[in-house]
């Protein structure tokens, strides 16, 4: 039992510099008095540990606090450039790339077209998207410390292969991560590529319309049907990184008898080009689109309105099984549909209080688009914040009690 | 923000108590040198922290080590009789109490039936079962430090009240566990009210068929049909609760159209009175119990092996929506009907295979009956190993560095 080694003073120091880090991370800027007040350590130690992280590049004095009586006290701040991260968005139709600084602020930013018909293409196309946004930032590759992105279906890290994202060609070929890191990682970056409406979950929990909630659920409904689950605040991916893999869900009654395996039964029923066949089927025969479809029923075409309200039958029915099971705090709706909430959520709302004792609530995400990318970001700020801590803090010594 | 405190001489002392404990709970016993090494701990910092532990009977010399060059060395061991635990199990039919000592050695137990017809006269035949239960291991009310109770439906601890438990009459009565608590914790035990899958999935994973599964669901189908869910080896609750609930799930097509709303769709289709049911209908009219059904098909009754069938088909049903939202690794089929898991189990799975890519394993309880009352006591010694830390070490000083 390899128990970790509490109380020696290598470790203390490197404690106490992690609270004071913490502190700053979590509080804002701060005046020593007040970071001792927070911490419960000593003005003595708050001050080792502030010059300990000053000469690493982790802290920085800003300015002199005016308040408060005597000599103005000095405040200091998490130093933002001490590392940078980037998010990617890989999605059917675009590719969206963020790099930021370590306080989160965005510091250049890329969209563009997804065209490509190949996984290699992808790759590449990825691959300079990202390469020309940190340039454009002023930023050299070896500046990036995590790199997150996000892609449709199951990425399976180990064998470096994306399964169940057939809307991307070539996607799932075996390896193709691996192509991917050395693409993205050839200066050290850590990289994790992460199913998008997990990452829009995480997105939306951070900055969007879950802050706060404990157990939270995003539906993603777009060109496919997907789920994010947050527990506890933290991303619960499965025993296989399966968790939210809801296309697969049985989509009950309304279904029409056995269906084919892929895409699963609910992603055949409720996903974008289900809305657009069903809108044909029932007379709307020139609709293109299922933004066109909720157009139609915003301004008050019943036969929209008809798709939509069974849409949100489909979608109700996901979300009771989710309860059934889960009993998430919150459902966000994310996703091309899903941010339609103000027509889908009332009619959810209503059919699950008809079965559903503890029907979660129903709201739309805030963050739109950008979800997927806020989470990627989100993400590798946890990382990298980390990282940059391992790798600049004062080496431990192997000092014991 | 009130921080934790760091590296004060204090905490370092009690720490270094928890971590030697903490290494002879999870290793048994040890010798001095043995615990050093095994938790990087000094050998004069584990003799303090020995000493200390002795001096609180919290652990205990128990003789010495025969191996090794020299002198023999004391061999150390957790007091296992510092404190008590009482584990209860209320089911429909019969009443379970086990008495254990903190290393879980059960040193008492009664089995009774539940004749009970109100919510008070259930109180009372809980506290006089629990009370005799204590007197007959020798012990008083006073040693008993933690105390778990298990029963179907949702407790709420905030109101004292047990939702959708239809089963035991009168059980629902608003603020009826604080009736429980008086008549239990008199004496100042901890008391914790939980649902009966939820503890049936705890108890599988600390001494059953789960042992180090991550992501476990425990289906268990009796009287009700329910649910419990560890994330992380730990129980999940979620928003309200809930989470595993799924008697209310939609049962799909199978169900027939919507049903009233209590009992839930899959409860009405797939818990032990459905099965009776369905075997009468198909022709088997003296068959008065689930259990009667399954042998019957176990010898090879065609009847009795349809409704197995049909049984397994909504059980499997279950599980591809719990495997869609939570992709477990593992279901452990619990409950009376639950524990048939040779004639379900090969179904569930070739009806898994069909619709869910990663289908989980699924096996039987290892615990059968015992299962409710084993998570009971496994609950409560978690809370009890810490109370009796916190109770019996010496006391932290307000020391600060």
């Amino acid at each position: 039992m390899a128990g970790p080694q509490v109380g020696t003073p290598a470790n203390m120091r490197e404690l106490n510099q992690r609270l004071v880090l913490d502190r700053l991370r979590a509080g804002g800027e701060a005046t020593r008095p007040r970071i001792a007040a927070d911490t419960g350590l000593s003005k003595p130690t708050v001050s080792q540990a502030l010059l300990d992280l000053e000469q690493c590049g982790l802290v920085r004095a800003t300015g002199h606090s005016p308040a408060g009586p005597g000599r103005a006290a000095v405040v200091y701040r998490v130093a933002p450039d001490a590392g940078h991260v980037v998010g990617v968005d890989i999605g059917r139709r675009s590719i969206r790339v963020a790099v930021a600084d370590l306080d989160g602020t965005v510091v250049a930013r890329l969209d563009e077209p997804n065209r490509c018909r190949s996984g290699t293409a992808l790759v590449r196309t990825v691959g300079d998207a990202v390469a020309g946004t940190v340039s454009s930032a002023g930023l050299r590759p070896a500046d990036i410390v995590a790199t997150v992105v996000g892609t449709p279906g199951i990425p399976d890290a180990r064998t470096g292969t994306v399964h169940r994202a057939p809307n991307l060609p070539g996607w799932e070929r075996p390896g193709l991560l691996h192509s991917l890191r050395d693409r993205l990682c050839a200066s050290g970056s850590d990289l994790v590529v992460e199913n998008d409406a997990n990452l829009c979950a995480v997105g939306e929990h951070a900055l969007g319309a879950a802050l706060g909630v404990d157990v939270l659920v995003c539906l993603t409904v777009g060109t496919g049907i997907g789920m994010g689950v947050l527990v506890g605040g933290r991303l619960f991916r499965g025993a296989h990184g399966a968790a939210g893999e809801i296309a697969d869900l049985p989509a009950g009654a309304r279904a029409g008898g056995a269906r084919a395996h892929r895409p699963g039964p609910m992603e055949d029923v409720a996903s974008a080009h289900a809305i657009v066949a069903r809108a044909r089927v029932l007379g709307l025969a020139t609709v293109r689109s299922a933004r066109e479809v909720f157009a139609l029923a915003s301004a008050g075409d019943e036969v929209a309105l008809r798709v939509v309200a069974e849409e949100a039958a489909h979608l109700a029915h996901v979300v009771a099984a989710v309860t059934a099971v889960l009993d998430p705090g919150l459902i966000v709706l994310g996703g091309g549909i899903g941010s339609n909430a103000a027509l889908l959520a009332e009619p959810m709302r209503a059919a699950l209080a008809a079965t559903t004792p503890f029907a979660p609530e129903i709201v739309g995400g805030r963050l739109g688009a950008e979800a997927v990318l806020a989470g990627a970001v989100t993400t590798a700020l946890g990382t990298a914040r980390e990282l940059v801590f391992e790798r600049r803090a004062p080496r431990r010594t192997a000092a014991q009690a």
